[in-house]
């Protein structure tokens, strides 16, 4: 029987250059949250589903989810996202370790989606968090989402920050809609479909939920609010006021929000999609039966933050592999001598590809058009160190191999 | 309902301090890698369970892989390990690319294993293999693993590779113990346990595969010889000698090996266990109906490769977290100048925490104890600057915080 080649559908196949270019994102991200301060961590690649039960969203769990018994008949799910994960290991060690806590991680999840441009089944997923920080965590939160992004080259013109508070949303609910709690649960959620749906659609779905005029106008009203509500003016004063916009149509469809919430957007006309999105939970540790430990989180997926940066040209090439020195040899006595040019060219620190058995100096040049490499040596009668970028070469006796760093560093 | 905080069994939570330490690893076996021009690439999480069927071992389908039928009915299994991807991958690319291809990765996989010191269901496993690189193919695997292991601090002293070949074996087999093909599938598999059983046990099942005195020897003196084969000779002129030993019982389970196998032991007497193993097989892309290209590979597992540097004490100390600088307000008006500093030393690279919200000195210091600060900023009245090193301390006023960055370096 033959197999096929190609990856389990909705997952992918990362050969070096797709791989550099993952390295390269996701170095950006581990730098820049340590300058924030903000320690790494990762949580287990499966979990009991009962975690996921407590406080994932329903489409999660009954469509999404990748769940299976094991040997030991335990129902456990692959990660669809880190939250859970993190608040059951802040659960775990909160009591005794100074607030805030700032933790950051890239896990791989894996979701049963349909795929489509920008959604793959197994995808990477930068997730940072701050617990107990209050409001300054929320601000601190946005200003690193802003410094991430902006580390890629990226400015103000490329991406905007949405934001919004459910507690603001609550208090129009309850004072200017005078929405119940059943009403006001179908409110967030004709939200979250609001910029979906055509204007007159919203209009007759609204009515079914609160059939009072002067009620479905006042949330109109606010729908259409342009107003920077208080809670976003503290944020306008740190930095960020460039990057966040009052959004009164952002909520998050995640149950556990309680706060702040927010999306950010690319703003490329033919790549408008979010490609990072979080907000503030207050209650995240109950389901451990701990008290509550008030958070903020951001999650940004690498597949449409790799989609924003090519949208925007800020991609540099990742095709050839950079090395340092390729060292091969014309003479079928040479192999030793190579070797050992390798090895102290390696200790040195210099990316260094042995080429194996001896060969022609043409076929040797013809591996400097698929890597790239600043050095060329070959050691037949004598060791030729060639400079890829001056093009000058330095001759060494073949008893000279010792001396071969510094002709390298002088040449 | 509480739910449980642990994680799930045989899978580890990575507190900050424990991702430090992997981080550590991971990276060292990167750079390592790099230093030899292997490329990095990673495969999906999930593959076909029939990837697995075609070239894995008995055990690890029927006891040991985590498979199940996804939402469409495919019959799925989170990799137990990367060889069976890495084929399927080389063989969609061999034909188009340079010879040899040298590959790196470091993924999770996952295994039903019974846990104990050393084995647990979720691991990472440093792989690396070179495809098309013949004999001297397999002599780079063995002079990168050698490099990788010494770039942690060890030496001879802390490690041994054992080595076998498939061949040497087989002709032994064939020529001196004159076994057919399914006597020697027995006595591989006999040899691979004839660590574990006394030796008398080993003599007795001998008998029943064998069941002839002259034969019976033949074998038992292979499995005692202590003379250097030919293939090894080569090994050990090229920089290998301190490092690679000869041993007749190490043959390897997989049935993909057909060359060179090795095992890399710790030679601690308390931790006597292989950290790392691999070998030489001709035909893995066979089952994608592709022509044949021999290929080497390692694998090293970060589990077992822990355990031997903590054996050693090559382990620095990844408790708490290294950060440049803590900038913290002691009067309420201070926190946008703070905000400000933060900043202005992020901008120039330097990991600052800022402490959130106004707090007394005490407190501020407080947490010098528990991660590690070069300097602290703390900001009232007028801004003060001290090195944790020296304890000098360096004013500025709270107007001239642009120049802070000067007078940190100037401290």
């Amino acid at each position: 029987m033959t197999l096929s080649k190609s990856p389990y559908r909705g997952t992918r196949d990362f050969f070096p250059a797709d791989m550099r270019l993952r390295n390269y994102i996701f170095k950006k991200w581990s730098e820049v949250s340590e300058l924030y301060a903000y320690e790494p961590y990762d949580g287990p690649l499966l979990e009991e589903v009962s975690l996921y039960l407590a406080k994932s969203g329903e489409e999660l769990i009954n469509e999404q989810i990748y769940s299976f018994k094991d040997r030991g008949d335990r129902h456990v799910a692959i990660r669809p996202e880190l939250t859970p994960t993190v608040a059951r290991m802040v659960a775990q060690i909160h009591r005794e370790v100074a607030k805030p806590i700032r933790w950051f991680s890239i896990p791989n999840l894996m979701r049963y989606e349909r795929t489509q441009r920008g959604r793959l089944r197994e995808f990477w997923q930068y997730n940072a968090d701050i617990f107990g920080g209050g409001t300054l965590g929320e601000i601190e939160i946005l200003q690193m989402a802003v410094s991430l992004i902006k580390s890629f080259g990226a400015t103000s013109e490329h991406f905007e920050i949405l934001v919004n508070d459910r507690r603001h949303v609550e208090m129009i609910f309850k004072e200017k809609v005078r929405a119940n709690e059943e009403e006001s649960k179908k409110l967030y959620k004709l939200i979250d479909k609001s910029q979906k749906i055509p204007h007159d659609k919203l209009v007759e779905e609204l009515k079914l939920i609160l059939n009072a005029p002067t009620r479905e106008e006042a949330f109109l009203s606010y729908l259409s609010s342009k107003d920077v509500p208080e809670f976003l003016k503290q944020m306008q004063n740190s930095g960020l006021s460039e990057y966040v916009k009052f959004d009164p149509t952002i909520v998050r469809g995640l149950d556990y929000y309680t706060g702040l919430v927010f999306e950010i957007f690319d703003k490329h006309p033919e790549n408008r999609r979010a490609i990072a999105g979080g907000g503030a939970y207050a209650n995240l540790l109950q389901i451990f039966n701990e008290p509550s430990l008030e958070g903020v989180g951001i999650g940004m997926g690498e597949v449409p933050f790799t989609l924003f940066l090519t949208s925007h040209g800020l991609l540099p090439d990742f095709t050839k592999p950079e090395f340092d020195v390729l060292v091969a040899y014309t003479h079928p006595d040479a192999g030793t001598v190579a070797q050992k040019a390798a090895a102290i060219l390696r200790e040195a620190n210099l990316k260094t590809e042995l080429f194996l058995g001896e060969a022609k100096p043409k076929k040797i040049y013809a591996q400097t058009d698929r890597k790239n490499f600043n050095f060329v040596i070959l050691i037949g009668e004598d060791i030729q160190i060639k400079n890829l970028k001056t093009q000058n070469v330095h001759k060494l006796k073949v008893e000279e191999v010792d001396k071969i760093l510094g002709a390298l560093n002088g040449n």
